[in-house]
């Protein structure tokens, strides 16, 4: 054997499989056809953070005046400075990764890699020569593209996905986004607060639909009070580029509506990277689309394993990375706990900020449980008041019979740094009554956590 | 009686105390001499954190250009703006306090308040005319003021405290600031960054001594890149106002020196007031300029208690609140757990933000702990790299025996809302591998949290 592991892909689930495995003395290698660190590093989560820190500040500018700071006017984005940081930061992390692959003694292989079948991964390089290597363990972790729906397909130019967008070669004026979950939200959000503007078209009743209902309202409001547009229950039908711009049709609940616009961004989710990684050969078993594994991420062959995107569970980097983790110590005949897919965080960052774990209002109630609902509105917030940041709040949902912290909803500045404390809350069984008597520090948004369960329980001080 | 409950001053002891014992079906008053809300809401925590959030917008729009945001240059601050700001904040928070009194039912009675043997509480008025009011508890929250150095009287021009700080006329061109505890340090970086020339001056070897060392070492790096002077190990050991400015002599390591500012600020902490408030004529027992309170601040006279700055514990706002309700449950019959004073959490609000709780490496090792220390420098992390804030690092101690979280200590963007995860999770006895198993979002800055955990152990990904 080649190796210990051999891992397909180097996005946040490989490359972190990938560094736990050395950590565990194993002889890795990973595989990778394009960027070390995968769509995550290097056209998702973290160029996309340095988009929206540009037009966070930008923001700031904008309201300079409300801070008591004078002559903010001047400022003006710098779309090509803006991309050309983004693209900074993401081949910063990508070094970063090289340098850990190094110092972890892991191999890199470029090259598109399949199973060859038994224990064989053969590597396509770019100048089309073939390598077989063979390793004791296989783990796919080929993660996930830009989805396309029919009536809009992608030509990269107006009609474009989330890599496009990222790289523009000049700021659209106009710009129609397809798809509310979080690239499109995030984007739609990027757009429009550096001059764009922005019709963000959600299918579902609501944008943001995964989240709970209260949350969706509330992003809903502050994005129309920055002037954006947002269709929701409506769909683009179909996409016209032929003229200078892009005519669209778009069915709405009051019926069709004509739009033209520079720029359409197609966010409506990912599909999966499973054709042609020799799957059939290697008789790795898939249904709709995804790779069928048990708790540890074992395929029905025997040392082949899958992680990230491609299995159950939500397609999100830090998913991946723990069931890299999860799936290489069970390898290591160590006995990690199985990851808790019921205890995941999911963060939008726009502004205001989406954080969340566990069961929405309306899934708690689906499922029978007898609740008791905390909200503590950020304007009702010190810190929120001090730091000018109003917008927003935390919900936090508890069974009403023992108090376990079933779910917990946040919008707002921050949130995102702040769902942490209700996952780790949520993993060491929490009830509200622990969370009212944790002393939170004054002044700060993360008090209204501690008000939210005080307030299911009446107990609330500054409502 | 008049009431069930009387409380001496409104501030976040008091007044929290107040609205929980109203929950609890008490009949209740309020006494206050000055300002609803008390230092914290007026002239501490929250205008504090708008002059430091308008410092902090002004440093985004200095640094515009790194985010890609051109003709920042012009912005300037305007004090007086700033300063109006900040009054408008404390304004509107006492507003709410006000609010909250009405809607619980709470009396207030505007004016001095003091024991008056017995039962009875005397209110004078602020034009001398004296009133009494009995009540079945009692509840001194008088809290805190400025302590003044004998070598530098305030004279409330010149030498100041944090309340002229935050309503200078002009802004001075230069400053010395005396102590670097949280005051100090906070006024350090708004005068520093809004463009005086700031000497922050400290008798410990070290800035924020009470923080962990290396948090320290950072702050006073991070300080002396924004070209703060600091000097540790020295003391204003006299101060000359007869001349147009004023003139410091400074005892430094390296002997003295003669040093000419505007304004000196004395930050050196705080005194408790519990002088003419009478607790002799009570015959309530003090001790070290402390009411002496057992762990549900009873006091030794049956029927009054003591809470916040005036009792045992470190003089934060939250420690006050949290005493507060504990006091209040235990008066109404419940069974509350006592504050624990091992778990409180600690902010500092500079840039780079402070956050802390539980034993420093030092205080581990000198109470005998056998320690594990895990750090994660944000100069690795993700979201920090995204948002260019990549000062700082999260370092947290762990009880090499059992994985006990012992303490963390934070200094970086956000910290002061991450804290809240690592009170949450000691109070819920969590231990190392919780925290390195709770999947925490990414990117964020709270994923430093996980990561620091996981290099105690040996099992950190992105070092």
């Amino acid at each position: 054997m080649d190796y210990d592991l051999l891992v397909i892909g180097s996005g946040p689930g490989g490359y972190v499989a990938a560094i736990r495995a050395s950590q565990l003395n194993m002889k890795v290698a990973v595989v990778e056809k394009s960027e070390i660190g995968g769509i995550c590093l290097n056209w998702g989560c973290i160029p996309t953070k340095s988009l929206l820190k540009s037009a966070q500040v930008l923001d700031y500018i904008n309201h300079a005046e409300d801070y008591g700071i004078r002559g903010g006017a001047e400022a003006k984005p710098d779309f090509g400075a803006i991309v050309a940081r983004g693209r900074g930061v993401a081949e910063g992390m990508s070094k970063g990764i090289q340098y850990l692959f190094r110092k972890n003694n892991i191999e890199l292989l470029k090259g598109f890699g399949a199973l060859a079948g038994g224990s064989e991964v053969e590597v396509t390089s770019d100048d089309g020569s073939k390598k077989k290597y063979s390793a004791g363990n296989i783990i796919i972790a080929t993660g996930a593209r830009s989805k396309e729906l029919p009536g809009l397909k992608q030509d990269g130019r107006k009609i474009i996905g989330y890599r496009e967008a990222m790289t523009l070669p000049v700021q659209p004026e106009t710009m129609v986004v397809a798809g509310s979950g979080a690239i499109g939200s995030e984007f739609a959000y990027f757009y429009q607060t550096i001059g764009t503007s922005v019709t963000l078209v959600e299918f579902m009743p609501r944008i943001v639909p995964n989240e709970d209902e209260e949350v969706s309202r509330q992003l809903e409001r502050s994005f129309k009070k920055m002037k954006m547009r947002v269709l929701t229950g409506s769909s683009v039908e179909s996409a016209d580029t032929s003229g200078d711009k892009c005519r669209l049709k778009i069915l709405t609940p009051r019926g069709y509506e004509e739009l033209e616009t520079d720029i359409v961004l197609s966010a409506v989710g990912v599909e999966t990277n499973i054709t042609g990684i020799g799957l059939e050969l290697a008789g790795v078993r898939t249904e709709k689309g995804k790779v069928v594994v048990d708790d540890y991420y074992r395929t029905n062959v025997p040392g082949i394993f899958a992680i990230g995107d491609i299995v159950h569970g939500p397609a999100l980097a830090h998913v991946a990375s723990a069931e890299g983790i999860a799936c290489v110590e069970k390898i290591a005949g160590l006995d990690p706990e199985p990851v808790d897919y019921s205890n995941i965080p999911s963060c939008i960052y726009t502004t205001p900020e989406i954080a969340s774990c566990g069961m929405t209002e309306a899934a708690a109630k689906a499922a029978g449980r007898e609740i008791r609902v905390g909200k503590f509105p950020f304007a009702a917030s010190g810190k929120a008041n001090a730091s000018g940041s109003k917008e927003g709040f935390v919900k936090l949902i508890f069974d009403a019979s023992d108090g376990e912290l079933l779910g917990a909803h946040m919008i707002g500045a921050n949130v995102t740094e702040m769902i942490s404390e209700l996952v780790v809350a949520r993993k060491l069984e929490t009830t509200a009554h622990e969370i009212i008597k944790s002393v939170h520090p004054h002044p700060t948004m993360s008090e209204a956590i501690m008000e939210a369960a005080a307030a299911a329980y009446g107990e609330v001080i500054h409502l």
